[in-house]
């Protein structure tokens, strides 16, 4: 007899207006069993909500715990072919304790000890590195085949953001004499779950002439420009040409803003609330096919009016201090904090001058999201709670 | 102390070149455990394939079963406001036990007793209906309101399909003394997994006038006619406009490709291959955002190589018979039986007569997969195997 | 001394609150002239007027006199190599003696004698026949090769619109033993003078086999059935792949558009108004990169609102009487007459039975117009007077 | 009679193989002449050469030349409504002095005075300004109404690119003590000829706060950070947001690409040749609907390949010398020349170095071309000449 792998036991009974069990009503349900079917009507309340009703939970994760355990494993467990990465997830503690920050994104502290380096591989998932504290540690991301030609070195420092589309090969490697930490963000729960995935691995080791740190990437020196594209470039892919969006673009964009607000002219999305998105300068779209990347700044004193979106999202304090709201739950956050917010869930920010009460204060909140997916398929809505 | 919904036990030895498991490196797991964190090193060879090796089997379900299955919840099953739909789904033996044909595709026989209505709803999910046998029952897709002036009615006959895209209202009514049976697709799996799902009910009954089944609807009336698009229409919606592709034009187009085979002039997918796309007359795209749909003919005799492709498929045998191959599975086949093939699993055709042995007994296959969402997010990737 | 080709002369005084005519003003004037310079000053007025105002006239072309006239010259004028088509065309009386329809659009008669061909070539230009009388001369539109396999041989009757996107091989045939003739539509005033034209000779001769009218083209055959496409079609060129849109189709199209109003679901324009364009089933978008073709019906009795609309367009009578208005003119028109409208000009139509007075007596109004090369550069504006 | 605006006389003979002149042909011509028509095979040569064969010539304009004129026009001609601007326009010498440069595009001089303002106004004509000398005017571009909280006030200096898409208003202001010139680029004869053009004035005057001259406009404040985007905007207009394209940046993403050749990465079109296309960071595309605007910088001692290409282009030199060669012929330049290159004639060009002999020596020249017309339409072609 053909029957599911786990034992399944459907129930004859479940929607209101359903008749009572009879020996004819459980025969048909046995039925069902044997051939593998599953009626609608005792499933349609968890398969087709009002609204998304995330199977996730909100969740924060304390950026000096995830860095001393990351310390840690730097001590005791080594990076190389096969575990590829030195990277550590968060799992979402209501998905079945699988290394997904939500049903569609991963989000992990790497951590590269000084000399050591991170072999060369490609996959199809979408990916980027997003750098909370430290520097000098770079990146090597390539083209479409492993040769040393075709690497660019990208260099990473505070605040600096470095896309990677995917079938890109790539290699990590500390040249400095610290270790070095960072957050991954990658499709991989949307791709397991889709099953879209392919992966190959590419070199053992990189060359000494690659380990040599730049001060730009050539890709930013192609593309790093506003609103020049180099005539130079022909080909195309689904991803941003620019490798390094550096924190101090970034940065002046947000003051900018913030300077245009305070001089009447509008610029923000609401009062002291500046935001920029990472865009692909060949396209004005997102960065990554799947992958959503912004940056918030919440100016001191001021508090953003809460927002529901359709799919997820993972947040990491980059500086300052605050409160932040995720459906019922608050947490005071500081530096590296990371938290996740579930499809439809309204999330809201509060900027609160800590300890050292300076000047600025403001709360800067890197963001990524899977909203693009939504918005190629026509799934996206957002709704502002009043 | 926080912790995961379900207990979880990371093991602190997985992929090669892992050290000795010490009592350091096991605090460092039950450290991982305590703040919701797991490594990528012990998960990769899951996460990160060298290509999808699919969680889901393949299976086939023959329509006899369920048709008699379907007959009896007919008698049993009262259809109505809660449960909404008679439909009874394919659910794969490797997903759980969920009423999911794959990761992203639902599929599902849909019943209907002589005069019975199904209420009037609508939801994000993309939806469609083939129709294997039978006919009379029709469909009724409203617009953006649940007012009856917005409604089409949409007959339904043998070899019909009939898209409805995702927050369109519809009911469904069987003005016929005949029950009718046909199979519904949707998305539902991956918009359960990814989180995208709105639904609202509509009115609780149509009205008499609604109930007059017409030959043609409205929408075949003003987009059935090739090449020719009305100006009276403006608005957009993500999903095509026209709600029945009748049979009688899928069968001439694939007698069509089969003459220009036999004239010398190509046509065909290869030899003695048909097969047509559904395909939106707003767009050429497909015929809704996360659901592509196709009629394959295999001549008598003929048989096509295998094909792999990301993403997965239900085919449903239309017409003939024949034995059909996924991966390392073969089924001899009759119509309206419905099979899976996972992704990246390679799938292939013969067409061989059956006991009446008729001149024409080419194998019709109808097909729907979830390949718009990974075209529209560059992770599409088909390979013939030869 | 550098020098314009033709001698200008610019005048010293043009606009109001211009200085008086000075010595040195003269002087100024005379340095432009030498200079090669013109200023904006004298010249915005017609430069930049506030709404387009043509320099072409509106004008009506009598298709009785064409057609004897293209008769004349079926006797006199050979076809052949050099000249290349037997085509005359309508010449705005405002536009220099130009064979220019009005700025952008060619529209000619084209003739030929029983057992005629026109020879084959290829352009950069975009075309498209009509056929307003007679039948059985095909025309054979080729790929990107002068090759016979790469020919179509697709028959043309009354009604019929022919498509053919720049740069493929095309020829002509009449095998009937009646002269025939129909209407080309082309873009060449718009390429002259953009100055975008390339133009290749072709083979001189037509194989025997190629000679023979099929009933109807491999065209038609892949991409004339409604909301289906061909899965054997990859290669994407910028124009329709059907190369015959059938009057059957488009008269279904009009008459279930003026059903759908009787039966009070509206479907069209404005009441009696039907209208259908022709599009690309690839795209769902225009037929041609730089044309727009539509059939409009005018039901007995009824008449439009005036329109206005960036760009012009020529229209020729397909059926019926009724009477046209464009600007300040109005012709009674009948069955062949062909009008233009310049830009910006309103036009409008009233239908009204002729002599035989039938009871159907719709006036049907084939259309081709510049409009998608205004709607690609986002220049485009219509506005409905009222 | 309706006759030609134009008297008109068709000639009888033209093409090859025609037939002798009878006077039943010369009636037959004369006929066409009454009616409005004209022969195909008597123009064919002219409407559908083998490739395009500009009606305007090649030609070079002396900045010094246009500096002087537009001086002396400062002081004798007043700029107010009606005139509108003190604009003086290149006129090719074979377009019948006609103030356009090409058939498709418009180049002028503009000169304002200390303390000037050109009055305010708004037209579909695409616009830009480049800036080859001077500084410290300031132009002010509105939104879609006239009202002084939608204008931005954008600085002007050396080098800078102004874009300004079609129906903005926007005026000039001249805050500095010095006349400034700059040149203007449209797309006027383009719009003439296709008669798309729509005009209107704006407010006469502007406020004393509008007159004072900001760092960085608004429009940089938002739009001017390499790859990121504003949340706060949202409504998308057809043109760039970005209203400035500062000369530090092309500067230093023309140096990028010359010190990645020299440090052996490609990054240049050819050797010693970089180039920049200004971009629109909304799309990544052109700048303008129908405008391509680039900058072009030959190393000292470097030449490029003759290239054709659909289309014509206006080039200013912005610094450097060198010898510059548009079909058979060629001139030596200096900073501000001006010239055109028609339709599919070749262009290229040798950096030399002049008197000073500087080790810098670049030859730099801005370009604007009609090109995003032709791709749009699927009309675009270029050639390497080797």
């Amino acid at each position: 007899m053909t029957a599911f792998d786990t034992p399944v036991r459907l129930t004859a009974v479940a929607a209101p207006d359903q008749p009572d069990v009879t020996p004819a009503l459980e025969e048909l349900y046995r039925g069902f069993e044997e051939e593998l079917l599953v009626p609608l009507w005792t499933e349609i309340g968890d398969l087709m909500p009002a609204h998304p009703s995330s199977k996730a939970s909100t969740h924060l994760w304390r950026w000096e715990n995830l860095r001393t355990l990351a310390d840690r494993a730097g001590h005791l467990v080594p990076v190389g072919r096969g575990g590829e990465r030195r990277a550590i997830a968060l799992a979402n503690p209501s998905l079945g304790g699988r290394p997904f920050a939500t049903p569609t994104l991963w989000a992990a502290i790497q951590y590269l000890m000084p000399g050591e380096s991170a072999p060369e591989h490609r996959h199809s998932q979408h990916a980027f590195r997003f750098v909370v504290e430290g520097s000098g540690v770079w990146t090597c991301v390539g083209g479409d085949g492993p040769s040393g030609g075709g690497t660019d070195a990208v260099p990473m420092n505070r605040g600096d953001f470095l896309p990677q589309a995917g079938w890109n090969f790539h290699a990590h490697h500390n040249a400095t004499s610290e270790p070095m930490a960072w957050i991954d963000g990658l499709d991989i729960p949307f791709q397991w779950t889709s099953e879209a995935q392919f992966f190959e691995f590419g070199r053992d080791a990189l060359t000494p002439e690659e380990c040599v740190t730049p001060v730009r990437s050539r890709s930013e020196q192609l593309w790093g420009h506003p609103g020049l594209r180099p005539l130079s470039a022909t080909h195309a892919t689904p991803g941003s040409p620019l490798l390094n969006y550096k924190w101090s673009h970034t940065n002046a964009a947000l003051c900018d803003q913030l300077a245009l607000e305070r001089a009447g002219f509008g610029g923000t999305v609401e009062p002291g609330h500046a935001a920029v998105r990472y865009a692909n300068p060949r396209t004005g779209g997102d960065v990554l096919p799947t992958i959503r990347a912004e940056l918030h700044r919440v100016a001191r004193g001021a508090a953003t009016a809460p927002v529901r979106e359709t799919g997820s999202s993972v947040f990491q304090v980059f500086d300052g201090s605050g409160v932040v709201s995720v459906g019922d739950t608050s947490w005071t956050v500081a530096r590296g904090d990371l938290f996740v917010v579930p499809s439809w869930e309204p999330v809201s920010f509060r900027s609160e001058a800590g300890a050292t009460d300076s000047d600025e204060g403001a709360l800067d909140l890197f963001r990524f999201s899977d909203a693009p997916i939504f918005e190629a398929l026509h799934l996206h809505r957002t709704q502002k709670d009043t």
